[in-house]
C-alpha cells in the first residue's frame, strides 16, 4: 500500500539574485529585475510530498499535523518574513533562486524525516513559476 | 504516443477518524479534532489520472465524458452528501482517512476501467492536505 | 480615507439541513441529499470584510493579525471539526444553511468588533455556492 | 447600461512596515515580523475595477488591453521587483501597508483615467489578506 | 435579514469581436486578435448573485439547486459549446464582448427570476478579465 | 542536483472535434457538443516542465524568462486567439483534442530546447479536464 501524502505551507520573503563572482553588468544581464540590490519578494508556496506505506493502525501514511509542525519549525520559522540573502545562513554564499531554495528545504526536511519515507518538495515562487526537487 | 488524461470531480461528505481497537484517550491523542464523535466534513476534490495510448481515430486517450460518468456512478453516487463511516460499506471497518479513501476509490475504479489503462487517483481533503495512490 | 480590509479563514464541519416542523417526505423534497440524517460536510471558506478609516499611525485599517485571532476565537474554535447541528448551540433550533451560518458568524463578530468598523461576511460552502451578509 | 470591468495584474516587491516616529520596541510590538529591518516580500495581486457606460460602437466599457497597458506603465513599471520603501518615492515617508499601497495605486490610476469612469482597486498581499479602496 | 447568495456555472464558447459598420482595418485596429474572422474561444465562468430575504421555513434565500437549474436551461443550454456569433440569436446583431454577454445573461435570467429578488451577474472571460452587470 | 522547473502560460482558441473519415451521425455520437460545426473554444492553460541539472553559476536549471519567451514564440504566437482547425497547419489533418494539442506543443518545444533537458507538457482544456505528455 505505497501512497503519497502532501502538505502545503507558505512563507513570505525578500531575496535578490546575484553572483558575486560576476561584475554588475553581467549580473544585470543574467538576472534582470531580480538583481535589484534593494531586493524584491514573493509569497512562496511550499508543497511537501512524503511517500511510503500506510500505517494499518492509523490509516495514515504520516500525521499531516506532525508534518505541518515539522515544516513550520524547520522552514517557516527561519524563512518566513525574512530576507533570504541576509537573514538565512544557508544563502549567505548560495544564490537564493527557486531551485536552490527548494534544494535547501529538501535537505533540511530530509534530515528530520524518518528514513522509511521518500521526500519531494515543490516550491512556487509565483503561480506561474515553480520548481520541484526530489533529491539525487 | 503514451499520454495521461485527468478528470476532476468533487463530493461533500462527513467522516470521523477512529480506531475501535483503541480507548477514547488514545483516539483523541492520535486523531485530535478529527476524532469528534459527532463527525465533521469536507469538500473532497478527486483528480483521476488515466494513462495509455492515444486512439488515432478519435485523438482521445479516453473519452473524459465517459470517465466522468464512471466516476459519478462508482464514487459520487455512493459517497456524495454521505457520512463515510455510516453510509459507505467500505468504511464500516476501515478508518476513512484520506489515504484509505483514495485506496478505496482506486480499487473501485480499477475494476471498471479496461486493463490497458493505468490508473492513479489524487484526493484533496483540503486545498493544503491531499494524497495520491497509484496501486501496488 | 475609507477603505476595506479582508481576512480569510476556513473550517471543516458536518451539517444536516432539516426543518423539524415538516414530515420526512417534505424535508427530503426540499433539502434533497442535504437532508441525509447521518450528515454530510464541507470545507467552509470564510471571508471577513471590515470597513473604516485608515489609522495614520499604523497605516492599517485594522491589524489583520488581530482580526484573524478574533475569527479564530469566536468562529473557528466553536465551529471547526464540529457537527454544526449537534455541537454548536446556535444551530440547535436553527437550520444550518449557508445563509444562517453567515448570519450567526456576522452576529458573533459584530459584538466583538469596535462600533466604528462596518462588517460583512462571505461564506463559501463550496467554490460554486456561497453567500454574503452585511447585517440589516 | 452601467457596467463594471475588471483587469488583474501582479507585481512582486519587498517591503518593511515601520513608523519612524516610534522606538524599535513599539515598532516590533505593532508590526511583528513585518518590521524586519532587512525586509520581506510578497506577490501582490492587483484587481482594478472600472465602472461606466458601455460604448455602443465597440460593446466595451473600456478596452481592457488599454487598461492593462495603463496599469503596467503607472504601477508595474515602478513597483515590480522593487523595494517599496527604498525604490518607490511615494513610500519614502508613507508606511507601505496594503492599505496605503492601495490608496497610492488608486491615486496614480485616477489621474490617468478619464473622469467619466469610476475606479476601485483591490490589492491582495496574500490570498488571505487583501484590501479595497474606491476613493473618498 | 437581507442576504445575497451566489451560484457559479461555466460554459465554453467561440466568438469574434467585430463591428459590421466599420471596415476591416478599423476592426483590426480596435479589436486586435479578437477580430480573427475564424473565431477564438474561452472558458466563461459565470457568477450569478441573487439578493433578498431569508425564507424562515427553509433557511434559504433561494434554493441554489433551482438557481443552478435555471442557469442551465436559460444560459448553458443555448451558450455552451456554441459559437456565440453564429449559434446564439441574441448576438446576431450584437457584438459578443464580455460586457454585452453579461447584459444578455442578466436580461434572460431577470425575466425568469421572481421580482422580489435582486440580480447581478459577473462574467469571467479569463481569470484576469471580467465584467459585472446589475441592471439599470 | 537533478531538478525540474515549470513555467505556465495560456492561450485562448476555438476548435472543433471531427473525424472526416466518419459520417455526421458518428461524429456527433462520438464527440457530442464538441463536434459543433461552428466551433466552440477554451482558455487553454499550458504548464511546461523542464528537467535537468542546476547550473552552479546561476543557480538556475533554466532561465524561466527564456523558457517563457520560447513558449511565446513557438506556441502562443501561432495558437493564441486562433481557430486551431483553420489557422494552425498542424491541425489541418489532425483532430485538435487536448491530447493531440499537447503532443504538438511537446514536439514544437522539443526541437527548440537543448538536448540535455527533459521535457513534459501539461495542457488544461478546462480546470477539470487536462492531459500530460512527456514524449515516447
Amino acid at each position: 500500500m505505497r501512497i503519497s501524502a502532501y502538505r502545503c505551507e507558505h512563507f513570505n520573503a525578500a531575496h535578490r539574485l546575484h553572483n558575486p563572482a560576476w561584475d554588475d553588468d553581467t549580473n544585470r544581464a543574467v538576472f534582470g529585475l531580480c538583481n535589484n540590490p534593494n531586493y524584491h519578494g514573493h509569497n512562496y508556496e511550499l508543497e511537501v510530498k512524503v511517500s511510503g506505506e500506510i500505517d494499518p493502525d492509523t490509516g495514515y501514511l504520516i500525521d499531516l499535523k506532525l508534518l505541518s509542525d515539522l515544516i513550520k519549525s524547520e522552514i517557516l520559522l527561519p524563512f518566513d518574513h525574512k530576507n533570504l540573502n541576509l537573514d538565512v545562513p544557508e544563502f549567505s554564499q548560495l544564490n537564493p533562486t527557486a531551485e536552490n531554495i527548494a534544494v535547501v528545504i529538501w535537505q533540511k526536511l530530509r534530515t528530520q524525516l524518518p528514513d522509511h519515507y521518500d521526500l519531494s518538495v515543490r516550491l512556487y515562487e509565483t503561480p506561474r513559476n515553480f520548481v520541484e526537487y526530489s533529491g539525487g
